[in-house]
């Protein structure tokens, strides 16, 4: 049946793949949340360069008519703008031709009892195009695809239970007929998978679970391999203890990749359930894991964990950017990943080999390092919540959960050979306690609290960081955490966003600030560039949010409530209020 | 006991008065929600004028966290801007030094269920300064003035019973050692008054119904004319029929002027409750009244009705614009009001005398004209909804409801000697009905539908008015009303926005227009403007609702809700969608 299934995709699958692979190469459109395939956020377009970005202003903008945080970026197809919400996942089409006035908007019925089963904030991390569809993930765990030039319903699908935590915020990507649809709960002891919808009809083409059985986890003992070998039998049960696995996370919220060279697509892993490391013996595999499938089947070519048996919430969700780039001097077929854990990975994205593994924020201290041979990293005994152990405070754990980056994506420009890298500069203390799962109830299991490192008032930096010595190039430090997604350009350009609500623009190679705008909100969207009558355009949501700016987007107050967000964050509503607004830039 | 108040007043109040009439004076702050007491709306800054306003662009923005329909705009005293929102009346002290970094904010706590007893959106039009404190008009009828430096109350009285749909929507203004504060709630059957507080601790200075006793009113019988002519005893009591007049409404939500020179604040009544005109019989005094008052005792010196016996919610609230102008050529001191009604009265303002009354929108029918002997319109019984009777629906009549103009205020310019005035287009069909009055229930006793004046598609017109001559000057069609307040300046330029969400600038001589942004949200706000470091800014809210938008603010969908306007304004989401915005504007 898989075979199939396979086997008529590949038939149908040309078109589609060659329609998104043309369209992702014509820098006038954007047309992926994440740019391109290779999730590397860049644009060959350079009207807009470091001679004129101090020229830019806002052109036009466009109120979301929703509050909460706003992650994720429109697209732009054609003559037509794509923006969507967070809950209730509005999305609207608007006309570049007259200011986005709105074409057709699509706003969906949703139980708002699932607010309270989003561990993170009600963020939706955007739509998909392909073969004339839009798609979006609900945060109810609906997916729904939308005819792109009407906004009717084609085809819609449940692709979890939000009654057991099953929600979703990530990003759909389609791949050749295919549609990757992920799942976020890992803070409900949801059973984390990636499924493939074909993307006529919304029929599953293959699900990838992982933890669980190997059926389950489409992977062969023999051929998948982890660094460098087979995995073998049973390579996620027989790191849980019982059936713990069943409600073991490692969900699928992040970014996803494709290589049309290899046809395998890359994602990561998050955290095992719970987050009390004490509960859950083993190596919890394979969470906090990237994975890399065949796209077509599913099938695991290889698998990394970057954290095993985490003890921090460590999630590997974040981007696996794909470059062609040395590595150590070597010129490698790259997958550059910037993980929670504080670590950036270099591996063989063909292979899965790892190549290098060095700390992006000097305040790590979890690890030492981790060990090239092994893939393991070396934890301090002092920062181990598992060796600490149940009911005692780990302090100064650096990073703290929400990593030294999360969801916020880094780009990469081809012409510096640098990764501009959103980051925060924040770190914990953590306590584990015991926790009983309920269906639909927070399995949690720790408590923390969050601050920057000791002796630094900043929290967070917006770094480039040379992937090939493993090291970083420049640095600008920001009040918070950098939550907004990176752009780069040909114009040797680097756009971000910061909590407090400015577009920055910098000097691609120095760092140097060309330009800021202070937007309605805080940016926690991802800046993208267009053109639309020739004429560059960018463009980015502001809408403060996100799980660092939690407090305010659910009204919390208590220091430790937000997952231990809430305290790190507070001085945010001192500098901008919430409101979803797409603000458009040009230089006239 | 009065006259005590009133002597304390006099020695306190002129520093106040002084401070407040120099503030008003100096172009470079923006003291008052109307600009300065006379409601000119109209800067003497010029540094943004007909050659460079096509260079404007936004320089910084603030989102305020809230969605409903943002009214009124911000004030600027010194290097501080305060910024308030529509229920929960949220007020932010932004730093201009740090593109508005908030310096407090105060954040009021009120039970929600005011918001159904709101009939026209939960809008608030400004706060007030003065003697150091920040007034502000709660929607429960809380007034709270706080330290203007700390955002720290200083005193809060409550100035109605939002339990019995009073509730306040107005900005208050204040006037010597006195803050005015009117009271909203003619749908529920309020008795309206305007009452002065004293600004040092809120204890009542002074307080005038609209409707009741001679002692109640602050009138003299003998001494206060109407017409010219003194009102004689009982002069609202012996319009209505028993005691009706204890819920006949002539609310007091709209703006206020102030004349140093005669020392009268002036300001109008809104309508007679219900609005069923069958139910009522009588001229229902003094409702839609333009009242002049003693600022010092309240005891009024003329009162005039513009709509004697309403029969379509004319309310008569709309600005008094105070100027020195030429009416029918001869040089007056004179008071210049577009009403509801569709009819612009020039009256002198130190008499009451009614000098001119004509139609600011060629498509008001129902009335012929206003006879300047009595001041009484001529109806015409098509269109009059008392003699078609209850239950009958009396069809096509102009203007609707919510007037040829509402609450959007119009600007006066000393050097054109036109007013600009953002109007409606907008006709009806009414059905009055029996309705019975139950304290905290609407009581409303009509339906209404709403539609542009047949032939027309356009809801509204920017207008230029000669008041001199009586006549528009030049017209522009917008697509919606313009339910925005305008501004113009010594630039010879005019500033307003659209419901559909463009701030625009036009040529004050002729109409031209020279800019035109795509804010975040549709404006319903008043554009201001000052100067910060020697350049001077542009603000405005953005942010759809008020009555226009209500359909979109409080999520109603069919036609004749929201009194009618619904229907009429349906289209309205398909321009733009709910977020209050503040956009700040400036020529580089």
């Amino acid at each position: 049946m898989l075979l199939g299934l396979a086997a008529f995709g590949v038939a149908q699958s040309a078109v589609a793949n060659d329609e998104l692979v043309k369209m992702q190469q014509d820098p006038n459109q954007w047309v992926m949340p994440t740019g391109d395939y290779a999730n590397q956020r860049y644009s060959k377009l350079d009207q807009i360069n470091a001679t004129n970005a101090a020229k830019l202003h806002p052109v036009w903008t466009f109120s979301t008519g929703v509050l909460r945080g706003h992650e994720g970026g429109p697209l732009v197809i054609g003559d037509t703008m794509y923006v969507h919400t967070p809950f209730p996942n509005n999305v609207f089409a608007l006309d570049l031709n007259d200011n986005g006035k709105i074409i057709w908007k699509y706003e969906p019925r949703q139980d708002p009892n699932v607010i309270p089963v989003m561990c993170c904030d009600t963020v939706n991390r955007g739509v998909a195009y392909g073969d004339g569809k839009i798609i979006l993930n609900q945060a109810d765990a609906t997916v729904v695809a939308l005819d792109a030039k009407t906004g009717k319903e084609v085809w819609h699908v449940k692709n979890g239970d939000a009654t057991k935590g099953e929600t979703m915020t990530a990003a759909p990507m389609i791949v050749k007929d295919k549609v990757l649809i992920g799942i976020s709960g890992g803070e409900f002891g949801v059973q984390g998978r990636m499924t493939a919808y074909n993307l006529k009809d919304g029929t599953v083409a293959w699900k990838a679970y992982s933890v669980g059985p190997d059926k389950d986890l489409l992977v062969d003992p023999n051929k998948t391999t982890s660094m460098g070998k087979p995995i073998g039998e049973n390579s996620s049960l027989s790191t849980w203890q019982g059936d713990q696995w069943k409600t073991g996370g490692g969900s699928t919220w992040g970014w996803y990749s494709y290589d049309p060279g290899t046809n395998l697509v890359y994602y990561g892993t998050g955290n095992p359930s719970t987050w009390n490391p004490v509960q859950r013996p083993g190596d919890n595999k394979w969470s906090m894991t990237i994975f890399a499938r065949d796209a077509d089947t599913g099938m695991a070519k290889w698998a990394y964990q970057m954290t095993p048996h985490d003890e921090w919430d460590y999630d590997g969700v974040n981007e696996m950017i794909l470059a062609d780039i040395d590595i150590k001097g070597k010129p490698t077929k790259a997958l550059v990943h910037f993980d929670r854990n504080g670590f950036t990975y270099a591996l063989n994205r063909e292979t899965g080999e790892l190549l290098s593994a060095d700390k992006f924020d000097p305040a790590v201290n979890w690890a030492t390092h981790v060990d090239l041979k092994t893939g393991r990293p070396e934890v301090v005994s002092q920062y181990s919540t598992q060796a600490n152990g149940e009911d005692k405070n780990s302090r100064n754990i650096c990073p703290a959960a929400l990593g030294s980056k999360d969801q916020q994506p880094a780009a990469f420009s081809p012409k510096t050979k640098l990764f501009y890298v959103p980051t925060n500069h924040v770190c914990m203390d953590y306590e584990p306690f015991k926790v009983s799962y309920t269906a639909g109830q927070p399995y949690v299991g720790a408590t923390l609290s969050m601050f920057p490192p000791k002796g630094d008032t900043n929290l967070g930096n917006f770094i480039a960081w040379d992937a090939d010595k493993g090291k970083i190039a420049w640095s600008i430090p920001e009040t918070f955490s950098v939550w907004s997604g990176a752009l780069a350009t040909a114009g040797d350009v680097v756009f971000y966003g910061t909590l407090d609500g400015y577009l920055k623009v910098v000097d691609a190679k120095v760092g140097k600030e060309l330009y800021r705008f202070k937007t309605p909100s805080g940016i926690i969207g991802n800046v993208n560039t267009y053109t639309h009558g020739g004429k560059q355009f960018i463009a980015v949501y502001s809408g403060v949010g996100g799980w660092a700016g939690i407090g305010m987007a659910a009204g919390l107050s208590n220091g430790t409530d937000g997952l231990g967000a809430v305290g790190a964050y507070k001085q945010l509503s001192n500098y901008t209020q919430l409101g979803g607004v797409l603000t458009v830039f040009a230089v006239d």
